[in-house]
């Protein structure tokens, strides 16, 4: 299925299911909407926090179409679900956002790690949750984020089990993607980041670390829905969990070699 | 002290030390000559080998003068300290090689961690071997080498323990310098390649890895000596470990950015 396939089924409703696997080789992002009054702190969270949050494109206020990863696509049809927020509660999870709609909304499209997971695949790298088509195993951690106004709170991380011989190599590929999260955050000591235990994520699926393996960490996108827990604006909208804007560029557009 | 200093005086027996931490910001490298009948398979041993033997520059037959790494110093007079081996044993550690020369001899100069350990002190990834004074911890591995007529054998690594925050970034750092080694072949488990006992390293001198620390190991230059052990070509000379070939050009023309 190409990008636009996906965005107008998602439009008319047809497509309501996880967005992983779907376009491959092309971008997918978090996206967070929020009231203009935070936008300019939200920007800046998000360049003060830039692993955990990528910023790729912001529409808006008074437009809904996407420029640059997807020019022409409507933000507010295009995503296959989306969360509601009021005042740091998730209210609502709909198909489309029509009557939640507000002129003054700015939308924030972030980096998501399918794109370096597709890299690591391509280089022969394997990822348990992948293969055992599970959501990837996300956890809250001490790791602190810098404020930006009402923006604050703890970074959230992926965790990938990767072989002791494949870590350098999947540091390497990862952080060719600084736009996409980058880099790992840490490796191999979930409790020096405050993980007490690994088969407990706090988002996604948990997946074994075998023996020879270790716990790799990245910055997570989940990170800004957990700031909005704390900071408790008005309204925000969200896309569901899984549920990713897919643009039509191409992840390999967003690698610096 | 500049590079054409150093080796001045080295050339006048007045330099007798080891060469880490003088010249700092330059290309210090291994050196291996061989009589030129082995000359062409120890090359295809290096290419077949990069990360433990990257070649920097082949000098002669019939020649001794660098032309690349420092142009115009003589390699048979401008190490510190050279070892003559006969037939796989290390016969002699001279300050010269003048008796031993022989016209069919071929030099060749391969990269070394020198370089890439400055890049990571420079990025704040302090290296414990540094700060204590010490020679970096090496072991002999199980990690297999591709073979070239005579040329085979394992792998020799250096290990740098590595706060488990700085680890991503120690594999980004060293892996813009994959003509010095480049990144780390292994993470965390050294008795997966065949080291038993940390704390005894093969060469060099062993450093405490601490709590949220992971041993990091590096394919290291030492690698090519280990191997000369077994092949045991009749005639052979290498510079002593640690008394390096110190060259004109900077560690900086290495890093591929």
């Amino acid at each position: 299925m190409r990008p636009s396939e996906l965005r107008a089924l998602s439009a008319q409703g047809q497509f309501d299911q996880p967005t992983a696997g779907y376009c491959n080789g092309y971008i997918q992002a978090n996206m967070i909407a929020l009231p203009e009054a935070y936008a300019a702190d939200f920007e800046r969270f998000c360049q003060e926090n830039p692993k955990p949050c990528p910023l790729l494109e912001v529409i808006g206020p008074g437009a809904t179409r996407s420029k640059h990863l997807a020019p022409g696509a409507d933000i507010t049809t295009t995503i296959p679900r989306y969360r509601i927020w009021i005042s740091g509660e998730c209210v609502a999870e709909v198909k489309e956002i029509g009557a939640y709609y507000r002129e003054d909304l700015v939308f924030f499209l972030l980096g998501c790690s399918f794109s370096f997971e597709e890299a690591l695949i391509q280089a022969g790298i394997s990822l348990r949750h992948v293969t055992k088509q599970k959501n990837v195993a996300m956890y809250r951690t001490n790791l602190p984020l810098t404020p930006a106004g009402i923006f604050r709170g703890k970074m959230v991380v992926s965790m990938r089990p990767i072989h002791c011989s494949k870590v350098a190599k999947a540091c390497l590929i990862t952080g060719q993607y600084p736009e996409v999260h980058g880099e790992p955050v840490q490796v191999g000591y979930p409790e020096m980041i405050g993980i007490k235990d690994l088969s407990a994520p706090d988002y996604g699926d948990p997946v074994a670390v075998k023996e020879g393996e270790l716990p790799v960490f990245w910055a997570c996108g989940v990170t800004p829905q957990n700031v909005l827990l704390k900071a408790k604006p008005e309204f925000a909208i969200t896309h569901a969990p899984g549920y990713m804007f897919v643009g039509d560029l191409k992840n390999e557009a967003y690698a610096q070699r």
